[in-house]
């Protein structure tokens, strides 16, 4: 028996049509192993608008369209439907998903947030890459959830596809959690893996820029606020903690001389930009108190450039490869590595949490 | 509103009493966490039988006989009801859940596998931590649990409770799984990380002896055998292949001197007891084909000393540390490190599959 999950789409860029290509690619693999059709129903950009299909719509026809930089709306069918926004679109279309990836603004969260909280209102499921809704108002919409008994996934906010969430959430269920120090950004990770290496902070930037790693403005990456992000959705979905991002300690790594960078390395050790919450009164690496946070909150939230010791689980993950280390009170230290960005990679993680949602409706 | 699992304990030897042990220290928090009361209704040994109490046993009595050395007969209890076999026990009480935590019997998974037979035949759920009966039939296991309409989960018989199962069947759903590479055994990772630091074969062994880390009579784990069993666990999980121990190419590592993994040191390699399943047709470190295996089999299975470059994801796992990684169709390379053995590592398997299961029946 097939069971269906209808999905609306909102946002139709790089992890959009990462999706729908997984989509298309793993369709007859997915009804036979999972007995899954998962079937998008909707799709909106901000420049189409918001087109559904109750048939469902073929990934192949959008993403030629998207290849060949034409807008939705020449999507060849009479029985497509259009909105002018994703409020109306939503509010008129049965889906049972909300496929949220439209681009991440870590200021107010918009548009995505106001997506996310009309779906949930709405009692559909929510599964999102989009950072920006989640790092400021994570513990408000996972409230939201729970009272409309409909899940919010967001697998693919954090190490993109690498099982992350997952595993802090359901693999390591029945651990109490301690700590986490995780490599989050895979630019400033390439950076300092390259002045390893012996270039300068200029020259490894510049190269990431070649090679598609980094933004022309690079901020984001190496003043640490998108690691700074991963981290207050961490706190609210590990310690049930709505953070603020001035409640995190931030360091980014553009301040780091090629001269620091050779004398940790002498040492044996290797400078990582850490992004970390700690339970208050457990040790850990970082001994210090950190300098600006109320002394009253329950975990100490940090991201920083720190010289950890080979031995340590992040110290040799390099280049753009992620990193999270988990501390419990029945497993010691837990450390899940692998890819945290990528059009495939990311469109893994929507992938299983839309399978984990269909798995709770068995 | 807290749901009840009631649970059926088969075994009380190490395991078992870590499981009592985080059910007595968990309660309050798993109720006000998961809202879940996890019940234990019987409990049985070898030496004692069956006993179970409709109301719960309370599994500070049941620690205290064991470690005084007293059979749980002694249990003060009017309302006890004993058996003197688990399979009559089983018949008469009403529990969710059998915890099938007996010895390990890699010749033909027994008493084990007759216990989880008969559960799962009952309609009860399976949790276990027993390599046995799922090394040697998890395959008709799974299949007659599935008919059943019950789980059968087994998350502590591969890293304990490091979550590798649950990664590789929920976190990467959607995935397609195309080869594992794994350090599953933590007493030869401990010899050869020893090896590593100047010592021979006999005094690394004899030093895991002496730290309880290997038995007195250590073949289970140095030929391999221990290894074998969980890759063919993992061969039933995700390649859903019932793997006989005669299809795995299996080398040990008694024969290894201490010259090689000094010369592979200073080839900049690492000489570590990798146990790997690749689908054919997929490229990766092993380039040679497996000697003695059938040519139709659709995954070649080894566990064998590897000398790995030290870049690779499990060259610079040390000492008792496991490590899986796992290569997939979206996500490259993923690897999680962590604990391999371990009361408490293990019981903690234990826990998340009860979790699990009781998230589930939601």
């Amino acid at each position: 028996m097939v069971k269906e999950l209808r999905l609306a789409l909102i946002g139709f860029g790089t992890v959009g049509q990462g999706l729908a290509e997984l989509l298309l690619e793993k369709r007859d693999w997915l009804r036979a192993a999972y007995g899954l059709d998962l079937r998008l129903v909707a799709v909106a950009t901000a420049r189409s608008g918001f087109l559904a299909r109750a048939e469902g719509l073929d990934e192949a026809e959008l993403l030629r369209l998207a290849a060949s930089g034409q807008p939705l709306t020449a999507y060849a069918s009479a029985e497509v439907k259009r909105w002018p926004t994703v409020g109306e679109g939503l509010a008129a279309t049965g889906a049972d998903v909300l496929v949220e990836v439209t681009g991440t603004n870590l200021r107010d969260g918009e548009p995505g947030l106001s997506h996310i909280r009309q779906a949930l209102e709405q009692g559909l499921h929510v599964v999102t890459a989009n950072k920006g809704p989640v790092a400021l108002a994570a513990h408000e919409l996972l409230a939201l959830a729970a009272r409309k008994g409909v899940h919010l996934r967001m697998e693919a906010t954090v190490m993109a596809g690498t099982p992350v969430l997952s595993t802090l959430r359901e693999g390591l269920a029945g651990a109490r959690i301690l700590s986490l120090s995780g490599i989050l950004n895979g630019t400033t990770n390439y950076i300092l893996t390259e002045m390893g290496q012996g270039r300068s902070y200029a020259e490894a930037l510049a190269e990431a820029q070649r090679l598609g790693y980094a933004e022309a403005d690079p901020t984001a990456d190496v003043e640490g606020y998108d690691a700074l992000a991963k981290t207050l959705i961490l706190a609210a979905l590990v310690f049930g903690l709505p953070l603020r991002p001035e409640q995190v300690l931030r360091r980014g790594i553009a301040g780091i001389a090629q001269e620091e960078v050779r004398a940790a390395q002498a040492e044996g050790r290797r400078i990582k930009l850490v992004a970390s919450l700690r339970l208050r009164g457990v040790g850990g690496l970082s001994q210090a108190s950190a300098g600006g946070q109320a002394a009253e909150l329950p975990v100490e939230a940090r991201v920083e450039p720190m010289a950890l010791p080979l031995d340590h689980p992040l110290a040799r993950v390099d280049g753009v490869m992620n990193a999270l280390t988990i501390e419990s009170d029945t497993l010691s230290s837990v450390t899940v590595i692998g890819p945290g960005a990528g059009r495939r990679q990311t469109a893994q993680g929507l992938l299983a949490d839309l399978l984990a949602i269909a798995r709770s409706r068995s």
